[in-house]
């Protein structure tokens, strides 16, 4: 199942279900279906069979009559690892980062969240943009001291991500937050794609094109620490929630790594891509 | 005006109003208030004649009958400055942490959020629990690129918090995020204060106690950054929204600073409290 957010017009954003090329509204299959995503996760096992029950052969509208929004409009938590491919990891260590003993988390905050082909803001603060195009897991079932062999079974399922970073603002001090929290900077989508239709989220394609360009092209099998041992590192300290998204780190191929450095531009698209789970494409315009 | 969030007996924490001693209902005073104290915060110009308007000289529960709730149950983002009073600055040395040229920010994630009084888990992860007081400001007018003289217009409130870490988790990996989220770690409270009761915010005395001890012990005037440089970097970033937190820093006394160092044990009960802001207190308890 593909579950997404959309909206229609100038009607306001609803959820939904992705079928074929036809976007469903959730309430039209599952009358009184709850209207924020972490609840109909939370709920899946009731909502899931009532939807299967009520799926139409026809109706819905046609995907490209709407845009999809962010799936999820506020998550509770938005944690991202950093240096977690060892080419990215590489190109790195001029900013003084070298391979980690334990995992590097940050947050993003939930003012950064984005359409997965929303625009992207240069901002006004900083001239020094870059993409990092992530494997983004969505919790289902919640909880705390999950263990790595139990991970699998509280991802709801994926989306592609990009962790937008300001980098003089990341480096600027010790702590990234600030740098990767600028608003409009974390897009992720097209969908929730449930995690059934993944067979193994550890060996997907995954590549950031920029104008065409292929910058970042890996494989979610070179994570350093990958979702289980981050699902397990994370719930050690806090309970995960349903919908809680969990950025799985980006491969080589940032700007930042390019000599010389190679930051984004207005008007420059970025165009992220991960095997099976979807596309999301942003431009960059300038802060209004 | 002192907002809370309070329940009594089992029924489940409602919004009120703290008069003197006695605890009113919001919804007793204002029909149809919100039951999520942001939305309260968000529509305050109205909220605040209604609630002026119903004022009763009597009715309400007695303080002592009730259990004060953290007054915001879920803020959008709790942001904390690190590094921020020179004292503190100098009994970190020893972490490799100097004098910041810019600000050092991070997030506290809001399952940390905890009740005013509410107990602390040492966590199974870690011995090295600390304490840390601070003023905590309630953002209320929400915005973008904030200048430093229009922050005060944005600021809604004060309070008492707690910034709880775990050192070990806070310090094996450059970013403390982890170390500063562990569920229950994010006290603060007992009410808001709105800002018109504050008359200068950067004049509070604050003092934290472990067991009676005073510990740290300091006034707000020896900010690095004071509050008005803080709402205005952050929000050169992201937007700011009714009901964020944001923690302005702890004097030093940590029990990281001590030699040996003085890690909070189980049946410890650590006081904050602020001049004119008021007390929240803590006892430690074993993760369960």
């Amino acid at each position: 199942m593909r579950l997404v957010r959309f909206s229609s017009g100038t009607s306001p954003a609803v959820l939904g279900v992705l079928l074929g090329n036809r976007v469903h509204a959730l309430t039209d299959l599952v009358p009184n279906a709850p209207s924020d995503q972490r609840d109909v996760i939370a709920d899946w096992d009731r909502l899931s069979t009532a939807i299967a029950a009520a799926v139409p052969s026809t109706g819905g509208l046609p995907l490209d009559q709407v845009t999809l929004r962010a799936p999820i409009a506020r998550p509770g938590k938005i944690l991202g690892i950093g240096l977690n491919y060892a080419d990215h990891i590489e190109e790195s260590k001029d900013a003084g980062l070298t391979i980690p003993t334990s995992q590097v988390w940050f947050a993003k905050l939930p003012t950064s969240v984005n359409d997965p082909d929303g625009d992207i803001e240069l901002p006004k603060a900083s001239p020094m943009l870059d993409y990092e195009v992530e494997l983004v897991a969505v919790i289902g079932r919640g909880g705390r001291h999950i263990s790595r062999e139990e991970a699998p079974a509280h991802v709801f399922g994926y989306a592609v991500g990009n962790d937008y970073t300001v980098r003089d603002w990341q480096h600027r001090t010790p702590q990234w937050t600030v740098g990767k929290s600028f608003d409009t900077h974390c897009p992720f989508g097209p969908a929730i794609v449930t995690a059934d239709e993944v067979s193994d989220p550890h060996a997907l394609d995954i590549r950031c094109f920029v104008n065409g360009e292929l910058r970042q092209n890996s494989n979610t099998r070179h994570l350093v620490f990958n979702l289980w041992d981050q699902i397990a590192e994370l719930s050690q300290a806090m309970t995960l929630e349903p919908g809680d998204l969990i950025f799985t780190g980006t491969p080589g191929g940032i700007g930042f790594g390019s000599k010389p450095y190679r930051p984004l531009k207005v008007d420059d698209v970025v165009r992220s891509e991960i095997d099976g789970i979807g596309t999301i494409e942003n431009r960059v315009v300038q802060e209004p």
